[in-house]
């Protein structure tokens, strides 16, 4: 079964009233709102042999990397980060000197976003996880959730897609402040991290908005390392921000961008329309293209 | 290394501003406070072979337990339930009717304390693990800490002790109700759930609070299934409350808490003084005795 199967599974099975707010299924869910501001946690953990291997990735590689995909999902929201606790399972090959290279990789980032570590457990395990649990703030008019794109809206990516291959999913920065500068001027209306590979996650935001999408192949920014466009369009964990915004605001946002992050690219990749599910489009035309594999399946 | 060696080296590790208002090492953690109110979060793991075993242990045995130890911390701290995520290490054996179990055992205790689900994450793993992140509020002048011990306080323990071996630890109701009664009423000096055994998590609470107590051996409500004083001592995941208050509220407590808790026994254990360590008391007179093991060692 995959994953996003099993979480449907048991979100029927928890009545709705004991799910939060926005329910089970974006990337962050509010717990508490108060004098405008929503409060916000997500919760997501490495392995080992499924998100990393001990033989390949150095210790703050994964330290930083546990970090980053949690900072990436409130990233998604629009949030700043508040803090964060940390649970880990430790093997006997992992002692004390790997445990404190694993936070050394984590300061830095944790230093970059101010976000303070709140505690957490260390278990015996004979399967190395470290899983994280991420408090975030956002003015609750600011919040982005995944549901809200609308025909008609244009969809925009951060940055070069298809990098995993070649590590990137290590060294990548949490699109923190781009989300924050899009949430406060810009209000998309809907945004989502790039995780699981972009047509996967695009397939998250339609279905919780109930649109479709039309996407320009053409318009697809691959990063020079990739595989090619099929790489660009499902490999999982470019950690990009994915979002819609009303055609209105295009020029504007272009303008000022540029002037705010001239290093990250930003591409138009298509449109919102009514329907279901994705077509694809080259030069304003539609294509056949058909893409094997979705996404990255962390599960 | 023993845990507590590796959280007190990471501690070190981790610039104190980089930590949250307490540092790392209490119960809990508290990460915002506003309108007299202060939200906090602990994070807690269970792993397979570690803290219960496939061929003993039912799903829904697991997924209460899950619950129920973060709600434990909670009760620590004279705290109510906010909300919780979870993140959990799925290997192949534990398949769709595994997980729905696990999440049918944790449902009504979730009930029981009003507490939704906001989330969480499936991941593949070899070996199975579940982590929760668990948040909840207090009011600011009812929180109640390791480190507040003074000498002349009495100690007193909730229930009765050393219930691990006969399953105790998977049936227990957290001690939230109990505890919300003591903070709003009699403020404890200082309390901590007894997870690692009563004497390594009172030495938790000396050494914080930069005190010694003298236990009464005699006072110590020794559970009939438990394997006598030691287990009572020594044994891990009892979950009960340990706190310390003035010696003034004795009667008032003892009092109120029959009415309000008649079957709950109140121990009066002993009385905190100055110095460090713990002295053993019989009968008003110091005796020799001496603990082969203070705690269980989760790790």
């Amino acid at each position: 079964m995959k994953e996003f199967d099993l979480i449907a599974k048991i979100k029927k099975q928890i009545p709705r009233r004991f799910q939060g707010k926005l329910g089970i299924g974006d990337d962050t869910e509010i717990f508490f709102e108060s004098g405008g501001q929503s409060f916000i946690v997500t919760s997501d953990a490495l392995v080992e042999n499924v998100d990393f291997r001990k033989t390949t990735a150095t210790p703050e590689q994964v330290g930083r990397k546990a970090l980053a995909v949690n900072l990436s999902d409130l990233a998604a929201m629009g949030a700043n980060p508040v803090g964060f606790t940390v649970t880990i399972g430790l093997p006997r090959g992992y002692g004390e000197k790997w445990v404190r290279r694993f936070y050394k990789g984590m300061m830095p980032l944790a230093k970059t976003f101010h976000v303070p570590c709140l505690g957490g457990d260390f278990s015996r395990s004979k399967t190395f996880f470290v899983s994280i649990a991420m408090i975030g703030k956002v003015l609750s008019r600011e919040i982005v959730l995944r549901k809200g794109a609308r025909p008609g809206d244009l969809m925009v990516v951060t940055g070069k897609l298809g990098g995993s291959i070649a590590g990137h999913h290590f060294d990548f920065t949490p699109r923190i402040r781009e989300a924050r500068f899009l949430a406060q001027n810009f209000h998309p209306t809907s945004m989502i991290d790039v995780s699981d590979g972009l047509i996967q996650d695009l397939k998250h935001i339609l279905e919780t908005s109930k649109v479709g999408a039309a996407v320009d192949l053409d318009a697809i920014p691959v990063l020079k390392e990739a595989k090619g466009l099929t790489s660009a369009l499902s490999d999982g964990e470019d950690f990009e921000l994915l979002f819609t915004i009303s055609k209105g605001k295009k020029s504007r946002l272009e303008k000022a961008w540029k002037r705010k992050f001239p290093n990250v690219k930003l591409s138009w990749i298509g449109k919102i329309e009514k329907g279901k599910g994705v077509r694809w489009m080259r030069g304003g035309r539609p294509v056949s293209f058909s893409l094997k594999k979705e996404g990255f399946q962390h599960f």
